[in-house]
Formats: structure tokens, sequence, C-alpha cells
């Protein structure tokens, strides 16, 4: 007996099917929006992680010198990889580039709820359009997918920041600001306590009253953010929250702006976003952390080698997306779904093997008998794997020309004839010749 | 700029939707069947590949120490992951299991033609039936998967043996011979030339009249099978010879009999067959290497501390299968789809996303413009994603409560009401307003 690895999971059918159908609505829907799917590789340079994250970053990775001496790593996220695909083929390629995709990736975190060492995300990313309506697109099809998975806007509220807000406030100030550390202090307001949010906000180089203000700030309602550009009194502030409420307009446009609650202090973690960022939260709070964000990032393009190109997009993890369905109950039910078993008495195989066939070629799940059993233990597994209709092809029957047909929710049978099955039924079941 | 690690590949959309198209292809046909997705880690112990196949696969392997202390692999094939998984739930799961995944796998050897580091396969397998139907039903599967691929019959050939015949064969030769070794030379027999091949089974401890024998018997036509079981004069040939027949009897019942062709030189290289085995080779010869190939592998579970459990399954790698496809001129077309194109003229964002939003909803893919841009660099991004209607907003149309739609092929174009768009149109075009 081995083990499997801490933090990775093995799916079984049941959860899979469900896991699978979550994915492909997610998909479904962005390919419905004209997002295209591209396949990225698992293993990247580790230096791509560490010149755009850090040194700090290889403490996550699973990391390692390949047997050509390479330093790789398994890819903690996607964005390095989209962009070094952009940058490959930036000049060909049709823009705006959309492009979707779904794959695990690997950190070497501590597994908790939720968060895995190995986890599945799907990547949804323009390429090349800085118009508020490609930011309100991203919104768009976040909340479609959601509203597809049978979520309803009562369940889930995506919190809309600005980057360039938080970044031109913070310059505003008289103070030497370190604005990404600032801004990482922001993202930690929720989940430190006061304290240890306003030191990090002095470790950020505001003074204690400056960071009373700032955070006095960020509390800003809507309908009052020209005091924010009033405060600032720069030309960055006042395009910052033009650029937001020009997002907000484009998102009533794209029928999301129901979905979408102002919050400056949603942050983002990640340093490389530039403008418009968003979580989405559950409404009811149960599920307490973020299920998934997204926003601009008009800058990683040029810093991977790339033309000067603006992009925005949003990534749900599959693992906090899924606590959202499951605490708003619209998860997919865990189980088997069969159209048809053909169940085998005596030396039939050939006309179950027909019938199987052509119930197939119509679209249907069907399985047979492939292990020589008998009546009652291909019923028993007809029932395991949730058989809807059984179709018996018994050698006496088959004198008569005909076959049996059990409905295995009724429990009701009856006889119908072995041409009339499928014959010209789409999907012929019980009813059809009771 | 970074560059991608060598025998890795970028997939972008037009590649990826004809490699799509034919993943969903295999994996639709093995559902039609009853199979079921599971889903499985990309991170195993490197200790399960090292007993399974010896110390020397760990030359092959992406193997490394985790920040834990694991000695960890990427997985470099499916079976040992799925046997694990079968082992952990043995008791509560329902015989047969039937299951069915496609993945990446990764093997660190020198990249050719359909041969990647990185590379997938959709993996298919069934556990705990040691019938002649199973080894059939595989064999379907397989078939079936081709022909809705849009291959013919004439475009490839299972060729099919039986690893206890070969091993019975070996037994019986008056020699101490080392029959693993042995099959290995048989496997080579077509890519070596003779003085090897021969040189491999005296090594293997055939006397060198015994080794042209042997290779004689190989040799035997269909209907003179028995002729194999006289000259072993053991049970294990005759049973072996009994279980091929019987294979191929349940393949005739299956419709697959006639993909199907004797070749005892088909040897399979992975020690852990036990049965039937099979390669798919292109008939044309074009392609020049098994495009796959699978069998039965009755002492893997056991081997991994199951319980005895008989197994059979096939694996079609994505690149052999695509160099078939392509042989045969039915590799999908590598271009982008696109059913509608929504064009915005002056301010009609608001009506353009409703039409956009309703096509949507009807099941089509549905772009619009998320950059601002000018009439005639729409039309050119139309073009370039192949939309086969532009529906053009025009403020002026507006007026007159129309939009217009063009045919792309054609270049025709109409006005619509737009309240029509869609209206009860399922699909509106050109057609249904000229």
């Amino acid at each position: 007996m081995y083990d499997r690895i801490k933090g990775f999971r093995d799916f079984y059918p049941a959860e899979m099917q469900a896991r699978r159908q979550v994915i492909d609505t997610v998909e479904d829907t962005a390919t419905a929006y004209g997002f295209r799917e591209i396949g990225t590789p698992a293993l990247e340079p580790t230096e791509m992680y560490v010149d755009k994250s850090g040194e700090e970053i290889v403490e996550e990775l699973y990391a390692f010198e390949d047997r050509g001496g390479r330093e790789v790593a398994l890819t903690p996220e996607l964005t390095p990889s989209v962009a070094r695909m952009f940058v490959e083929k930036q000049q060909e390629l049709s823009k705006p580039v959309k492009w979707v995709s779904t794959r695990p990736f690997w950190r070497y975190e501590e597994p908790q709820q939720g968060r895995f060492r190995e986890f599945y995300q799907t990547n949804v990313d323009i390429f090349g359009s800085a118009d508020p309506a490609a930011d309100a697109e991203i919104l768009a099809v976040a909340a479609d997918a959601l509203s597809a998975l049978g979520l309803s806007d009562d369940d889930f509220d995506f919190q809309v920041s600005h980057r360039d807000i938080l970044g031109g406030l913070l310059e505003s100030f008289d103070a030497d600001v370190d604005t990404t550390a600032a801004i990482r202090a922001v993202d930690k307001r929720a989940k430190v306590d006061d304290d240890e949010y306003f030191r990090l906000l002095s470790a950020a180089g505001l003074s204690d009253s400056q960071a009373v203000e700032f955070d006095d700030l960020l509390e800003t309602p809507e309908d009052e953010l020209e005091d924010l550009v009033a405060f600032a009194g720069t030309d960055r502030v006042e395009a910052a929250v033009e650029n937001l409420k020009n997002v907000l307009d484009a998102a009533t446009d794209f029928g999301v702006r129901e979905n979408c609650t102002l919050s400056l202090t949603t942050a983002r973690g990640l340093d490389y976003y530039t403008g418009v960022v968003f979580e989405c939260f559950d409404s009811t709070g149960e599920v307490s952390r973020s299920v998934f964000g997204g926003g601009r990032y008009d800058d990683l393009i040029e810093g991977f080698g790339g033309q000067p190109t603006p992009a925005v997009g949003f990534a749900p993890g599959h693992a906090t997306l899924g606590l959202l369905c499951q605490r708003a109950g619209v998860w997919p039910a865990e189980e088997l779904s069969t159209d048809y078993y053909v169940l085998q008495v005596g030396d039939t195989r050939d006309v179950a093997a027909r019938i199987a066939r052509d119930l197939r070629g119509l679209g249907h799940v069907v399985e047979s008998d492939i292990s020589g059993r008998s009546f009652g233990a291909q019923l028993d597994y007809a029932d395991s794997i949730n058989a809807e209709t059984v179709v018996i092809v018994g050698e006496q029957d088959l004198e008569n020309d005909e076959v049996t047909v059990k409905d295995m929710e009724s429990g009701d049978q009856t006889t119908a004839p072995v041409d009339g099955f499928p014959g010209d039924h789409d999907r012929p079941t019980f009813e059809d010749f009771a």
C-alpha cells in the first residue's frame, strides 16, 4: 500500500462528476463570451517566479533541478505562463486576446479547509484592452458563471476596489510611503487585529495620524468618491476615480452592477495589480474567506519583455468555489447516472451488444454485462450505477422477438419488440411500451 | 523573455480547440460505455514507480525531494495511481470499476516526433472482470473512439497478442529462460535487426535453434493456434489460446472483430501485462510507431497490496493519436469559430450588451467590442475570430429600432428589428431577415 502525498487529492467518480459539472459551467460561460482555451506546461523556469515575486516565493514552490541541470518549478499560478505565451506571439495575435483554461497548480503550503497543495483554478484573462468595458466583461463573466451554477444575486457579492486609488492616496501623504507594503497591510485589514494593522501601516511609512486618516478615506462611500479626488488633489487619483466610475457604468450595461459593492479596503494581495481589483465573497459570510478574485494588471506583460499591454482577469479556485456552492445548496449531486443497463440472461451477448451499441449511438450512457454474472448480480450492479432503465435480453423473450424493459425507479416492467429497441425511439423507456 | 522548458508545449487557441475536440471525442466514447471520470494527483511517492518498474525508472522520472523530505515524482503514467486508488476503496467500490481520465504525464526522455517530456493520455481501465467480454469492451471503446474521430476501418489495425501464450511457449522449451527478457526481445523485434533480436533471445536463455523455433511459432496464423497448444502441451498455453479465441469471439459480438489482426509478435513492452495485449497501428504505415496500446494486467492490483483483481485497459497518447488523425486527414481544423460579433457604432453599448447577453443565453459564442474601437477595427477583429454573423448596433439604426445583420461569408447585409434579435429566433442570421 502506498499513501497519497499530503495536500494532494484523489477524486473518485461521484465527486469528480460534480466537480466536472462545475468546471464545465465556468468554462462554458467564458466560452460564450469568446474566451478561447489554451494549454500550458506544468513546469516553468523557477526564475520566472522569483523575478516576479521575489526570492521568498521559492519557499512555497515545488522547485528542483531537473536531470538537464535546469532550475524548474511546478507552476504555482497561471499568470506568468500566459504572460510568457502572450509575449512570444504578441505581434501575430489578434487583440484583444481572450484566454481561458482550467488546470491544477501547486504550492507547498499548509493544507486547510479549501486549501490544498494541489489545487485547481479556471483562469480567465483579457490582454490588449485598457477600456473599462474589459474590466466589466470580466466581472460579467464571473457573475454569469456563478448564476449558471445556480447561485443567486443574494448568494455572493463582488467587493470592488481600485489599486491606483489606494496608491494615489498613499502618494499624496507627506511621507515616504512604501506603497506595496501599505497595500499589503490593507489586504490584511480584515485578517489581523487593529493594532497589527496600524503597526503594518506605520511600518510602511505612515505616521499614526496619517494611518488613521488613510483608513478613514478607505471607508468613503461610492457617492462621495470625489472627496478622494479633492483630498489627494492629484491627476492620478482623479483618473483612478474616473476609471472606477467608468468600470461601474460599464458593469451596469453588462448587467453585473448589482453584484458589485465599492470596497476600497479590498486590496488583493498580489503585487502586480494596477487598476480595478475585486474579490468575490459569500454574502452570508459562512464561507469566511474570499471565494476568488481578479483585477487589472497593466504592467505585467512589459515586465515579461513584451510591448506594454493592458490586461485584466480573474481566476476562481475550485476548492473555495465548491465551498460557496455547498453553502448555497447548489453543489451538484455526487452520484453516478446511467441511462441504460442491458442485462443478459443466457447466451444473448450478441443481441445485448447490438442494443447497447444502438443506444450509445443515440448519445446515451449504456452499460452491459462484461463479467458473466447472474441476473441478480447484474440487477444489483445496475442499481449501484443508478441505471434509469434496464433492458433485459433473455433467451426466452428472444424466441418471441421481445426484450423486457424495466423502469428502475418504479420497478415496473413490460415487454417490447427487440427491433423496437431503440427502433425509432430517441430514448425508449418503460412508458413507451407499457 | 523566458523560454519554455525543452520537451514542454504551449497550446494556443486554434491548436487547443482541435486537441480538445479529439480529447472530448475519446472521452465521450468511453463515457457512453459507462466509464466514469476520475481525478488523480500530479505527484506520487517515487518508490511507487521504483517498486513497480525497478530502480532504472528513476532516470526517466522528474523525481525530487519535496520541502517535507518526501521523495516524490511527477507521475510518468496513470496505472500506479489508479491501482493505489482502487486498493484504497476496493471493498466499497461496485465492480466492475470502469474509469477514464485525460491528463498530462511527464518523462525525462529525448523529445522526438510524437514524443514530448510532457505528454497527454486518456486512460481507460476496467477493474474486476476476468471475462473475455471485458477485453473485448476495451477493444470496442478504442475502435469506436477512432471511428468517432472520423477514422475508417481502413485507417487502423489492432494487432492482438496474448502474453500468456508467449510466456507459456517460452516455458515449454527445455531451457532456463528469462521470460521477461525474452518478451522484451519480442517487443523489440520490429525495431532492431535480426542479429540483435536473436542475440537478445539468446541472452534470455534460448539456444540458437530454440530461438528460431520460437520465432517461427510467433508467425502461427489464427486458424492454426491449436498447433501452439500441441507444441507446448501445457494447460497454460491451452488456456491462453482458449482465452484469446474467446476474446476474439466477444470482439465479434461487440462489432470490433474486423479491426483486429492476430499478431503474436506484438508483446507490449510493459512488464505488467498478463493476458491479451494489443497495439493500434496506422494501416498505411505512414505513422511508423504504435499509435497506442493496451491489454490485460491481472497481477498489478495484488502487487499494490489489494485483493487479487483482474484488470484490462488502454491508453491513447494524444501526440501519436494526433499523428494518425493528421495522416488520415481527420485532424480538426485549427481555427477559431465564433457565432456572433456584436459591433457597436456610437454610444450603443447598452443595447449591444443586451443583444450579446440574449444570444449567449441561447448557447452561442458571442463577442462584442471591449476596446472602444472603430467600425473598421471591429470588423477586422470579427473577421479574425471567424465570426459567422455580425450584428451592427448603430445609433442611427436604433432610431428606427433596427440593427444591421451582416453575413460574414457572403458579405450580404440587411436590417432587422432590434427586438427581433434574437426575438423568437434560436439562431438568427442574415437569411431570417433578407
